[in-house]
């Protein structure tokens, strides 16, 4: 079991929940969501939806009724194991996802290249706190992109590189040419039924991004469409930013997002009921000077903590993430504004969370050493969610230790014991040494010197997956030429 | 008012802060607490307590005797104002707290001069989250040390160089010759009375800080004595660390400490009933690799939320802290720490906190630079705690904004709404720019720079208060030579 903190509680009240709940309904009854595409508008013409033109319109008697069937948890399956996301369980993970640009331990940057890419799918797969791998960067330059398909490649790579699940972003009309996104979708989600030899359970867990304001593309529905079809959970999130594509105020943001969001769940159960989906967002912040997002802002924060809240009133499990910051470099501002950002999806709780490491630049920017060091905020938030044990045992032997000591005594024996490190997390990236700073300062470095030290360690120890020569058949018809088996 | 998002209550429940206290009873029944000095323990015998040698024994009703005097809030008396704490006022503030070496803009360590202790003090004055100045370096060498009191020179120190309130430290036996340490004290209390002409309130706030484990020190008690004969207001902390002065569990930690903190003040009201005292803890883990502290550890936020819990089941106002981390330089580590540790006491909340900004390598270096970032963190938790303004009222704004914005369209118009300015903080710190990470980097330049930059600003904005003749002749009996008006 993972503790529910619900640290949100004491931002949003069950009467903020309810009123955020009201004021929703009226935007899907009064306003509607946009859906660019004529199967989902016949899905919901067909369910009773009021639908004009793209705009779909519904009442509580039909978001009800699929809430109803999505179920409270969800098992990805892979031949290794079972991952399990929902409110009983620690939140799942996925590392950096996507950005084409990484900053590289040389403090250049440059666009990322599919080998890059690889060096962090051996970082995630290596990693005690990522759940799910991904392509950390998508259509890197370097792709054959002669192909009709070149978003097979990369995601043949994820199952070549590490067998823990993956996540997956959507097929789109930039890396899928000559056949439709909903057959792409579909293509994809059986070719992780074939790899794993299993036919009838989630194998893939996948992204689906709305479109701020209350709209969704054809290419999005077209992947959630094939996707469910086959059985396989999707990820409906918006990613909005205030005053620029939702309201000027966090309520307007909270409120328009999760319209949007709900809208995309009950697409889902209506097309295949009993589908796994999970209620997502990582709207954030903007800055109106620079109008540019705001990932890093408290009210990012408060904006995910409404959503917890909300996810959790529909029963639904829940995505937020993210560690992500507005900072260039790893630095203080990163620090901070990566810890504020993950905060309430740890102590929250979120049921799963994407980009748990290694982005900075709002989401423009990918860096190994941030992921490093980022990966122990996960650990340091683990570690304080625990929380504090207080118990009539524990104080007996608390007495015990406190009398032999006396006053002005001291704890310090031959051994550590058992209580000390059951309770302490201990850090292999923070300075904890003390002493005079600067000598002290050019015995351990520079915080970004010790990440790529780990950096290095890692991509070292990492071993490719053994995979079976079925296995690799099926991933030689894909794969890119200089990476086939 | 200030919300007290009672955070620490995710962590410690009812039934544990009650556990906590029986064992604590338990401590100060069975064990005991040493007070090294006959006046305090005097007192002690004639209000019946079980007195042996210089251990201290007591029960709960002289306990709750002494907890029914502590005033619930307290008020810090100037010419210019009231300075407020207690559970319904924002937690104040006072920032970096005496380490012998600063870190310089020039990246490196020096021991702190006298001048550097004033430039300090100019940063605190222009701050907008520091309430209270304070001498961030004590002691510095340049000091004339042939004087008996070169104590009382950096007192005056502070009423020279701002006009917000002082927060002190105590006189002790390395700054103070030729007079009791409780002569000391009192000498301070009497400064401070006659410059602000201000002779029956508190006008001044001390730190005294408790020898753990179970231990007051005969510097300490004097000073206590002495501030609070003189009706001054006194914080009693500890700051034990985890299997070194304190048992080993976090549990362990609480109980001692909080025995330690309630013999202090119960020691304040058996002296003066009704002066008021601070619940004070700023005690933390430790790294037994290295045997030293880990302020920035997890361990310690969970520590300080049980000292918020106990403080507010004691009714007393309650002192954490601090925005304080191992790192050793403003990086990365330190953003986060800083982080960890201050969260509790803005969201617990805390109604004072010493260091909130400024401290490096756990509490041994001071940095301009640092303070600056910091102070961003304690704005960014202020907004975070003033939560997301749900209503009736802004759903109908909402609803009717969205409504005009439409599925796809977007909320930017010609002038930036009230609302966006009411609920965004705005940094001036951390970068928002997005674009080409190369170019951008080299126009923002790296936070250290922008932080040196306001540094610069707000060291050439300072004014030296205005005084009357009178204070001047007053600080002029005391001031260091090259520093008398």
């Amino acid at each position: 079991m993972y503790s529910n903190r619900k640290f949100y509680e004491n931002y949003v009240s069950t009467r903020d929940v309810e009123l955020l709940h009201d004021y929703t309904m009226r935007v899907l009854k009064e306003v509607g969501v946009s859906f660019a595409c004529e199967e989902a508008l016949e899905v919901f013409k067909k369910h009773g939806a009021n639908v004009d033109g793209n705009i779909v319109k519904f009442d509580e008697t039909l978001l009800n009724k699929a809430l109803e069937t999505v179920p409270k948890s969800l098992t990805i399956y892979t031949p290794d194991g079972e991952t399990k996301i929902g409110e009983r369980f620690r939140p799942k993970t996925v590392g950096c996802y996507g950005p084409p640009t990484f900053l590289f331990e040389d403090d250049t940057y440059r666009i990322a290249q599919k080998d890059d890419m690889v060096k962090f799918l051996k970082l995630m797969d290596t990693s005690d706190v990522t759940d799910f791998v991904n392509n950390s960067a998508y259509d890197t330059p370097d792709l054959d992109k002669t192909q009709d398909d070149f978003y097979m490649p990369q995601v043949a790579m994820c199952l070549k590189y590490s067998k823990k699940p993956t996540y997956g972003n959507v097929a789109n009309s930039m890396n899928v040419r000559g056949k439709s996104l909903k057959q792409a979708a579909k293509d994809i989600a059986v070719l992780y039924k074939e790899f794993y030899d299993i036919w009838d359970k989630p194998v893939l867990l996948t992204n689906c991004c709305a479109l701020s304001p209350l709209g969704y593309s054809y290419e999005v529905l077209d992947n959630i469409i094939g996707l469910v079809e086959e059985g396989q959970p999707v990820v409906v999130i918006t990613c909005s930013m205030t005053n620029l594509t939702a309201p000027a105020s966090l309520m307007g943001s909270v409120v328009q997002n999760n319209a949007t969001i709900l809208a995309g769940i009950v697409l889902t159960q209506l097309i295949n009921p009993g589908t796994p989906v999970l209620y997502g967002s990582v709207s954030t912040a903007s800055d109106m000077r620079t109008v540019t997002c705001a990932t890093g802002a408290p009210e990012a924060q408060l904006i995910q903590m409404s959503a917890l809240a909300l996810g959790r009133y529909y029963q639904v499990p829940v995505r937020t993430g993210i560690c992500v910051t507005d900072a260039l470099k790893p630095d203080y501002q990163a620090g901070v504004e990566s810890f504020i950002n993950l905060m309430p999806s740890y102590l929250g709780k979120a049921d799963f969370i994407l980009n748990n490491a290694g982005i900075l630049s709002s989401f423009a920017v990918g860096s190994y050493e941030k992921y490093i060091m980022d990966e122990e905020i996960n650990r340091v938030l683990m570690r304080l969610n625990k929380g504090i044990d207080v118990s009539d045992t524990k104080g007996e032997k608390i007495l015990a230790e406190i009398k032999k000591a006396g006053p002005l005594g001291n704890f310090l024996s031959g051994r550590t014991p058992k209580e000390y490190r059951q309770e302490h997390h201990l850090t292999n990236l923070f300075n904890r040494k003390a002493g005079n700073p600067q000598p002290l300062y050019e015995e351990i470095g520079d915080i970004r010197d010790r990440a790529c030290k780990i950096i290095e360690e890692r991509v070292e120890s990492y071993k490719l997956p053994d995979l079976t020569k079925t296995q690799q058949d099926i991933l030689n018809r894909f794969l890119p030429e200089d990476e086939k088996f």
